[in-house]
């Protein structure tokens, strides 16, 4: 039986631990199942004297991860501290250099450098894998990478924030508003204190990145995604979709266009009987739509200690196996860079929530604005509160709400701008975008 | 850059057809992604005058499984002609032996002679791969292989067959009976002319089977399956499941219990909410529980041409790369034998119907027997029909829906024929088993 593989975490936090912990939970498993032992063999991470709940004795106990990535007694480097700089680029840098496979979490890193280090990985010729940095315990990498290479994707979507998907189930079904459901997501742990990368899109953003690049062959490129978070989204938009037969979802979505690669995240109104939109909670999923065949999804925990630590642990058994494929499927040298399709070009249905004023002409007028656009319309909704007038009627508007058919995000900017000069609404239009599926 | 991969493929039903299109549609993807080239360069089928929609020409002709599993002119021996029997066993074998990788669709093949077949591509140092066996292009056989590699699983279960759930789907949506929607799937080609293999669930069992040994690490042993199929299902149970909360799904689940291995196929009832609930028509899903986190599900296209060729040709592309994992995920000799949990030792919750005959006494005499077996009742519904009397009250009988807490099935056994013997129903108890999920 070949040697052990010799394994140097560096980052102990909840997946570091849960990781040590499943290692020695699975170790006669994973021996037989990989061909030969996995042992963690050297730690780093800041303070030594925390107590992790798991035994390190045995472990070599580096403080500073550089050092350990380049630490001879190692040949596999998990990267498991996170952030797009250092310590955490040079270490995984400085690991795949010297010839050892890099695992690692870190969504950050590789949507900021995942072009520049899938090249060091190829040029070593090791193997870079990371699969937790998405959807975590979901195993959307490896099925990009490896499942599908014989399919060509036409689109593929998700819920890839825990955070987001939280607060927008907790809105729907309790009727609560956007301000107390983050309130309450952040007593419960599943909120940060500052939680403007969740609630904006930006975490999506970043896994969506690594999706496209994976399904399309493209070089990573976060800069290409327009993002749109979940703050602006009403419980009457929820309430809404729901009589619409839609859900609210934040979605990533990256979707092949005649102009290019169309990639961004926002707020998606979703047809409830979908997969996707039966996905509560803290959940992520994602679909694939790959031509010829029926979506394909994958739903499963896309957080948490143990979640991730099973994600970077079938890493590291990949590695233990000697299996190694290109760090996005393909080699580094074949990526295209992304034609980015511009927003403006986007095309699909839209929801439409406006505060009309409550007077003669304003029907006319907003009809006549969207026509000007020629944007056909499937639903116009006017509604007078029942119980009597609220805030919003007491100041003499109803809400008005519209859902045209497939037309330009382009015409609908310009269609809302033109209702806005027109002075027959109060306060912002509000625009959710209609994902098919 | 290596030389081509040589693929023969024995099989040119819709399976083969769409392979043949997918490799020339990909070709150039293909090169990329797994650093060579892969050529169809032989096939072989029973009629060669038959037009099937592709280009063969450029490809050798063989009359003879066996022959082309032989020829010294194909690296990977990909097998698309079905059956647990000859050609395919010895084509399979013949290739294995000859130092070929084989890829196959075929669960019978498999849940027979698995095991053998398994040590015959270990002793060869060859691949064997079936991604395409369960769950068509789900890619659940990679996602436990190699994926959840150091996870333990404590369950895992889906909707393996097609026929099965579009039949249930069209009961409960359209309130038909079962024959009817078998006619009518029989009419649309989701249905055998001789429907029994699917809808008894011995096609179910079958790929269950391949399931368990993945996750467990056990020998396939298609015969530990307990069998139930769903043609005793009725609209009433349905309509009684939705308003209950649950939805009746033909299930195939293998579970960890301390009698050992308990591995099911039968109709049962899931909670509305979960993933699995949401699968319809003839979409396949599978959920896996791994220890510590939360489960995970995969849905998709579960037959045809296109997605069983997409799975297979991920095989394909794997043998390409020289990825090669152990058949059922570890080395053939330290798979156990299956510890068969027997039925009778089920523990669960049960859905009971039953026509009561209406006469004083009766309800009391069905309570004391479920009493005797220690059966607490969740809950309890008498029905007397709105509409007037129906073909079951004109006979002085009422349903009577019976959920239990969980119990054992022998109790639920030893119950029912109590029942019977008081002579206080008519008919036979229709029982379905509830699944927590």
């Amino acid at each position: 039986m070949t040697k052990p593989l010799r394994v140097g975490v560096a980052g102990l936090g909840t997946v570091g631990a849960a990781l040590i912990a499943q290692v020695a939970a699975q170790r006669a498993q994973l021996t037989a199942r990989c061909g030969r032992g996995i042992d963690i063999v050297a730690v780093c991470a800041r303070s030594k004297a925390k107590n992790r709940g798991v035994d390190l004795k045995k472990m070599k106990w580096f403080s500073d991860p550089v050092e350990l990535a380049g630490d001879p007694g190692i040949d596999v480097f998990v990267e498991l501290m996170g952030g797009s700089g250092d310590p955490a680029k040079t270490a995984v840098e400085f690991a795949l250099a010297s010839g050892k496979s890099a695992v690692t979490a870190n969504k950050a890193l590789l949507a900021k450098h995942g072009v520049k280090l899938a090249q060091l990985a190829e040029k070593s010729g090791v193997a870079l894998n990371y699969e937790a940095a998405v959807g975590a315990a979901i195993p959307i990498v490896k099925t990009l990478r490896e499942g599908l290479t014989g399919n060509s994707i036409d689109r593929i979507y998700g819920i890839l924030n825990g955070t987001c998907n939280y607060i927008l189930t907790r809105m729907e079904q309790e009727k609560l508003s956007f301000a107390e459901c983050l309130k309450q997501a952040q007593q419960l742990g599943y909120a940060e204190a500052n939680p403007a990368f969740d609630i904006e899109g930006h975490d999506t953003a970043q896994k969506l990145s690594l999706l496209a690049s994976l399904a399309f062959g493209t070089k990573v490129d976060q800069s290409a995604i327009y993002v749109e978070g979940i703050s602006s989204i009403a419980a009457a938009d929820l309430a809404a979709a729901d009589e619409l037969g839609y859900r609210v979802k934040l979605l990533g979505v990256a979707v092949k266009t005649p102009q290019g690669i169309e990639q961004r995240v926002h707020p998606t109104m979703v047809r409830k009987e979908s997969s996707i939109a039966q996905v509560m909670g803290v959940t992520n999923a994602v679909t694939i739509d790959a031509k010829g065949i029926n979506p394909i999804t994958l739903i499963g925990p896309g957080a948490g200690g143990a979640a991730t630590a099973s994600a970077v642990l079938s890493d590291i058994a990949d590695v233990a196996r000697g299996q190694k494929t290109s760090p996005f499927g393909r080699p580094t040298a074949s990526l295209t860079s992304v034609r980015k399709a511009p927003m403006q070009r986007h095309e699909g249905g839209y929801y439409i929530r406006l505060m009309a004023r409550d007077k003669p002409g304003t029907a006319a007028s907003i009809a006549t604005r969207l026509a000007e656009q020629e944007i056909s319309l499937e639903s116009i909704v006017q509604r007078h509160p029942k119980d009597g007038p609220s805030a919003d009627t007491a100041k003499g508007s109803v809400p008005v709400i519209l859902i045209t058919y497939a037309t330009s995000e382009d015409g609908v900017r310009k269609a809302l701008a033109a209702v806005g000069r027109d002075k027959v609404i109060s306060g912002r239009p509000q625009v959710i975008r209609i994902e098919k599926n």
